[in-house]
């Protein structure tokens, strides 16, 4: 597995393009995807219990099952709590992509992110999808277009390609994902869209996405909102001729490592450009009773706003972390908790199995200058770990999020 | 019931003084309270599995059900993370204070609240309540150097004494409490005492405290986080005189109003001066199916950072709440709900029945720069309500939280 330069239309059989049609000020604001072929595909969908009209769109073709085409995404509009004429402008959005390309509205997903509560300007939408729809592409200018056509007040594009092979094939994967921020800032919403030209049974594709969800987009946090409109998904169409995976042998496994991979990556890139983020913190909780312990350990810790903004203010205030380990419902026991912190290759313990460490304030205070700080917990109650990643509370996150609207 | 002039010592038969005795710089750090005879008493504990040694202390004393004489509490140290050791401290704490009175140490209750994983200064504590026990009095001013002592990073002192009449006598109520906020920033400690003289068997009033905690403390949100040292109690003397009140009877009910007025207040008062804030939020559900849900509702919207941020920043951004409800696990119907937003008299609707409504953005903005803000959301899908109050998130609170313990 290496990583190559390339975008999401850089997999066989992909084509993409983005631009600005006019729901946003200046910046892109309209993306397709386009798989040549028919291509399975596995997608993970917000919890939250208020879906934007895409989410419910999207939730229905799954249901369907059968294998699926484009994907459309509008940066700008969200698209959330706007009733039956949210569903309505989602559907002519599949519709008139799904003209434009050959297929079937079935075929297309679709993804909005932006303000809520304001119907999509379907006058604005339906003509951009005309004018980008014979503008797509295999070039990857036309890739890196559609990766900056899904960001918002992003101020990275999220991108990631590799190769790998498999069966005597050679198998890419590639993947964009937008995070943290709009231009109307509004709503956290996190996009991660990945094609692959492997050939694979949708079950087990569906199996490794779940699976890698669990560890990476759901192990993120940027303040702890749950968006309406999170989307995670994977389209594999097959091209790279590879000798179909149907089960978990040797060829999945290296399919898995690399979509693992490239998942990870995407996740950790949009908690770094999290809003008004100036660290990248990276919490491991091993020693664990239970997975699941671990991860709510680790959960709570990276979503404590105390814990952030000692992380802002450089100050090794490790109480803190006790403090959100400890209201967060799992299991473990405070006494026979280790705790350090570590960055840029140098570490300071600050407890030892439940007992503080007198440890000297000028070096923790030098160590958390670095941007990239990682918290290590251990319990001493079990084998199971878990990491997750995060960012701390600034003063910008506060503008950012606080600035009117308009 | 009418408010009166007066502090924790106030009602008939207890004593209480407070004073500077060098653990914090210069503010006054060390608070005793004490009733002539010995009183029944009710408590509520932080739900954080990593427990203050005083916690633990006053946990044990409350299975041992016997009546109690004092508390004694110190700020500038919350004696939390420091293991035998603390609970070593916390016990010498009580000794020397029922030494210095006359009763046994498991008649007396120890609060600390201030920096963790710090011992406490056992040099300076033990000769500050030999200083302090005698000093201790009926006089307003010593009530209020109490209810000074107990204070961290608060701005204001928070008390409230009330008048009522019980079986044709005067009862007294009198509450001292401390929000969020410390010297050495460092975790959120909420302590609250209350003293009446009124003659209350001791399992009623655990029972009304239990009920009136859950409505009053258990409904307000600085910053989402539960501190290890968090504490509500309540002494009953009995030097009313009144007639005992065993039974939920009138004398009861009227008792429990004033109760429940005083707490509530407390409560607020923690909120208005939460760290940083600079709106009081005000979050009513009403219309949930049960009164669960109702609670949930208004504690995920309390705890948005994208919530408290649109608030600090004045913008209608009414999506947001719609979020919070969406993700808190709660039971509710996105399009049966309606929002709106009141403050000084004026109210403004945002979401009618799932919908959006067009709305003025100048008058909303005009109303949410008002400090006291009401969010009301009605859900037509049943009768239990419930209300909570919070704050916003503001630069403020990064600088208090983000600055440097030293």
């Amino acid at each position: 597995m290496h990583t190559i330069e390339g975008s999401i239309n850089t997999p066989k059989g992909f084509k993409a393009g983005g631009k600005h049609i006019g729901i946003k000020r200046k910046r892109k604001d309209l993306s397709i995807v386009l798989s040549e072929k028919p291509a399975v595909f596995a997608a993970m969908f917000t919890t939250n219990k208020v879906k934007a009209a895409s989410v419910l769109w999207n939730m229905d073709i799954e249901r369907k099952a059968g294998p699926i085409r484009a994907i459309v995404i509008n940066s700008g509009n969200a698209n959330a709590c706007t009733g039956k004429q949210g569903m309505e402008d989602t559907k002519v959005m599949a519709q008139k992509t799904a003209a434009m390309l050959g297929c079937e509205p079935e075929e297309v997903f679709v993804a909005s992110t932006g303000v809520i509560g304001v119907p999509l300007p379907m006058d604005v939408l339906v003509p951009g999808i005309e004018s980008l729809a014979p503008e797509i592409s295999g070039e990857l200018q036309a890739g890196l277009n559609a990766a900056e056509g899904i960001m918002t007040t992003d101020t990275t594009m999220k991108i990631l390609s590799l190769e790998t092979e498999i069966g005597g094939k050679t198998v890419t994967l590639s993947g964009m994902a937008k995070g943290s921020g709009m231009i109307h800032p509004n709503m956290a919403t996190m996009l991660s869209f990945i094609t692959t030209d492997v050939a694979i049974d949708q079950e087990l594709l569906r199996r490794a996405l779940r699976k890698i969800g669990k560890d990476t987009y759901n192990m993120i946090s940027v303040d702890g909102d749950t968006s309406t409109n999170d989307m995670v998904m994977v389209m594999a169409n097959g091209s790279a001729e590879n000798t179909i995976i149907d089960q978990e042998d040797n060829d999945y496994h290296k399919f898995y490592k690399a979509l693992h991979h490239l998942n990870e990556h995407l996740a950790k890139e949009i908690v770094k450009d999290g809003e008004g983020a100036s660290k990248f913190l990276e919490v491991t909780v091993d020693g664990a009773k239970t997975s699941e312990d671990a991860r709510i350990l680790v959960k709570s810790i990276l979503t404590s706003n105390l814990v952030k903004t000692a992380m802002f203010g450089e100050d090794a205030n490790w109480g803190r972390i006790l403090c959100a380990m400890g209201y967060s419902g799992a299991d473990f026991d405070p006494d026979k908790t280790s705790l350090e912190f570590s960055a840029a290759g140098q570490r300071i313990l600050l407890m030892k199995e439940g007992l503080p460490i007198s440890f000297d304030e000028d070096f923790a205070y030098e160590l958390l200058q670095n941007r990239d700080i990682s918290i290590l917990i251990q319990l001493e109650d079990g084998n199971a770990k878990a990491t997750g990643w995060g960012c701390d509370l600034s003063y910008e996150y506060v503008k950012i999020n606080g600035e009117y609207r308009s």
